[in-house]
């Protein structure tokens, strides 16, 4: 093996262990935007929600996606089965680690729509189909040979596949679980159901920085040119970016530099970013972070108008500013970069015109129509027939640590719920 | 230096850094499986534990594991001295380092047996002894040239050499200090003492996963073939096997889907790929990270019978598991990949009869026994020398970290002991 | 491009991604080291400080530092512009990436000086201030092209660059904001305000010792004979030896072996070590990190004695230890290893006499003379422009969280805060 595909290898296995580390990044981003009483139960389902979803993917999952089969749909390589036709440069093993975080993580988001209500095993039971029935098939239409990639759909590290995907899925299940108790009035206001430990959160966002260099460095799949410093470095600017518009956006509106909002800013930066990392100029990353962390700031209200409960932001992050990312590269495309990579046009603002937005546009309502769609019969058809996907109200109220695990995840923190789960 | 050398050392230094991460998740894992009293004193003690072993290692540590010496001990290298001396293709000090590493995992695993009622000074001078005279022995054996080596044991990244080596000394000391205040009943009955964060004992286990990629992976000491993602493949799977077989056991068992026991379940199942990761197939993978998931809940409760108190669990993931992981090696070991590395047999269920099983199993118990005899006697010495090693009941109640420390980890956390301590 | 320049360029992107995770140790070492009411703001303000100072490096901070310019200033390579005027071997983003980093962090330190009283508008105006006009003019001194640089001063990853300018930002915030309600009574006596979370400020100096290793590692700014295995070493030892240090000078003094000063002496050994890790052998890391381990044990008692409040430790562990670590470097380093790099001379106990040391001094004083002069001027001005730069003394009490921010980092953890608010 030549010297330069070790190195390529090397890049891709370290940008692996950066992308699952983002799981870490989630149980603190997750559980820190939500109430202690359910702490436990987050921060524990991210570990063996890792188990299924490697699991899954090792079975089928891969298979769907990169599998010999249609532009629909992959249908060979399971159980990671006639690995050498693996991508050409990586070797299979490390082609199958990088793709399985990316699951991972869409699967991750898909969570926040879940958050505080879900019954355990109802979020067991789709972790496995969103594993092997949706997310899939979204990464082959684009990234797998499927429809999406032969007209020319460019994302770089998968604003859409991930994000979008994963945010589609929290779109259906948190519409079906319907909001929190106490989340809206029923004078049509709304409350703010404050997340209990904002360190832990801002912790997550640092780390799920930390983890994206990986994410959509190494979706550079090698070390040629060293071009994944200039990722790195439209990955940090739209990040910062974000951060800084979030933040006085909401000290400009609200007249309080809002923690929460900063940290979404962040976030919102690196999503917006992540489809178009490797095909733009760093002045264009700043005006899409700029522009991420600004809408995530008016989206958050959006929902909460509409009567849309998103606990962890999941909606807004991913899914609203996915779709900006996405369309994003429509716009600020350089026609060299897009070039360089092999597939895409130029941008509208670069003399490229409608075309590649347009076709990015398709991307974005026919991936995040069949997520939403796909989602949203699955959980029907699970609330029908386990009696509801929702835990009791008493159960939310003394909260999911206890009823779906049996024990507090903070036990000498939570007197007054002992008291009412009567232990 | 030829470029694939110096990738090998790059790759190695990784590893490095990632196993020296693990630290950071047995804090979490460490503090958070136990009370808010001893939460400084544990996390504090990790930090000054890495001080001392490193320093050990430095000044005997290396020597007595790789320098020139016999078949039970190496004698010479010291304070990093004929430093040339090292493995060919690594530099001295990415190798050192390297094994350093490994060194202050096995003690870290070693404290587990002290938690939460050893005195501090007890702590301290055990930590030493063991980074002298214990670790190293057992190292030598099987990786520095040692006879288990010479006998074919193998062990790609220490089941037996970190992880039983650390457990067996927690079984002494733990035995020694015999259980916390209130774990068992005068009739017999066990106590549950929950930790008091499940959030910092999730995060734990996911930094912990994350370093196991540079802990397995690393130990192909090069980036030949780019052997490591095969590696890190075989390692995700059976870490996800474990957590979802831990679940679900305790989810059929008990009714609750237990987090502390699901957490336990990854790290079984890591534990328990680490000897095999480069041996075996990935479906092996997936059954020897089950069997590790299912093993550690029911060897948790076998310890609980046996009235023996393991306040982090690390009898059973490292030490049951560890000679699960060891063992599985004989039955699961691929010829062609035993071959590969150069040394040992096929295992049982590859035509490579009980040859291999046999000597992994003569390495377990070798190995162990040598752990746990020689802890045994170190602190049985100091408990006579020392006017006792555990601390007073007293102090026991009111928490290590005013007893050994003089101040509380969580200061505005714990006004009742505060009452207590009379502060 | 060569293989050996791609590896360079993977090596060096690993550093970045491993220096910007400090922000992430800073995050809780900082937030550990203080109180609960104050937490959410500073984690918060680690990521908006991270776009800040991102954003101005990008803009200004990097043309400051290395674009062409005289002795004092660059004055090109704004916005990323001329990019391809960087260091030969590193790709310009790469470099680029590398550089910023470095400057977060001298930020994060500087921030040590405001904590739990300055007014976040204050801070946020500090910050660009600092990132444009402070830290580049140091940095480009001593490494771009500066007038120091020429002079021979050594700082391999940088004690004075990076720590002391820091520091010396944070004493002069400190100054002019006057010591936290409670600290210093008056009858001189001082008090001890102890940090909410130990856990977490173990866990950030574990994290910052992580980093640490790209931080002097990655200022090899190459692979050449993998040298980054032995500033590794040195790393280790320096962080060790300071941790061991520092407990037992606590232990013998105070009866107690105190966890936070236990913490100071690892993060002394590294900051001790920093400009010296490439220079000096093994014995003198252990040397120079036990001298940083002591210094920063007594160096807390002088700041208290002389009134100055420090509430992370900054001035201690980044500002006095930082001056040992670049002067040391006069005492130990190698004649080889200086000359192999290409510059400076060797320290006073290898036989290059006083030279090295007076040009490591003359760093010193003029680097620390020119970030406190400068910082304590823009903070006067700042402070009669602003009516103060120090909230009232009810949000102190309240905390920055609420007043700053509106709501608390821990909303579950505060209801005697939440009452005093009357929210």
């Amino acid at each position: 093996m030549g010297t330069t595909v070790l190195m390529d290898n090397l890049w891709v296995i370290i940008g692996t262990i950066l992308v699952f580390f983002m799981l870490g990044g989630f149980i603190l981003l997750e559980a820190g935007s939500t109430r202690m009483k359910n702490a436990g139960h987050i921060a524990g389902k991210t570990i063996f929600t890792a188990g299924i979803g490697s699991l899954v993917f090792w079975a089928i999952g891969y298979g769907f996606i990169y599998g010999e089969g249609n532009g629909f749909i992959g249908l060979s390589n399971f159980f990671y089965g006639d690995a050498s036709t693996a991508d050409e440069g990586l070797v299979p093993a490390v082609d199958f680690m990088f793709q399985m975080m990316f699951a991972l993580v869409s699967l991750t988001i898909a969570f926040g729509g879940f958050a505080e209500r879900a019954k355990l095993s109802a979020y067991v039971i789709f972790a496995i189909l969103f594993s092997a029935l949706i997310y899939p098939v979204v990464a082959h239409w684009i990234w797998g040979g499927g429809w999406l990639g032969e007209h020319g759909k460019q994302d770089f590290a998968g604003s859409t596949v991930v994000h979008l995907t994963g945010a589609m899925a929290a779109l259906a299940a948190t519409m079906i679980l319907k909001p929190r108790i106490g989340k809206f009035n029923k004078d049509g206001s709304t409350n703010d159901i404050a997340g209990h430990n904002q360190v832990f959160t801002a912790l997550g966002v640092l780390i799920l920085w930390v983890g994206w260099f990986g994410f959509n460095g190494g979706s550079t799949f090698g070390v040629a040119d060293a071009f994944f410093g200039f990722v790195a470095l439209n990955t940090q600017l739209a990040a910062g970016a974000g951060a800084v518009a979030a933040m006085f956006i909401a000290w400009v509106v609200t007249g309080k530099a809002d923690v929460p909002t900063t940290l979404n800013g962040a976030l919102a930066g690196l999503v917006a970013i992540t489809a178009s990392c490797g095909f733009v100029e760093p002045w264009a990353a700043v005006v899409i972070g700029i522009v991420g962390g600004l809408m995530v700031f008016y989206s958050v209200k959006l929902f909460d108008k509409a009567k849309i409960d998103d606990p962890i932001f999941a909606l807004s992050v991913h899914g609203t500013v996915g779709i900006w990312g996405t369309l994003s590269n429509g716009l600020f495309a350089v026609p060299e970069l897009s070039t360089d990579i092999g597939w895409g046009q130029a941008g509208l603002f670069y003399g490229g015109g409608f075309t590649q937005l347009g076709v990015q546009t398709l991307g974005v309502v026919a991936s995040g129509v069949y997520a939403f769609v796909v989602s949203y019969i699955i959980l029907k058809v699970m609330n029908a027939a386990m009696g509801g996907i929702r835990v009791t109200e008493e159960e939310e109220i003394i909260g999911l640590d206890l009823s779906e695990h049996g024990s507090y995840g903070y036990p000498e923190n939570l007197p007054q719920n002992k008291e009412k789960a009567g232990a």
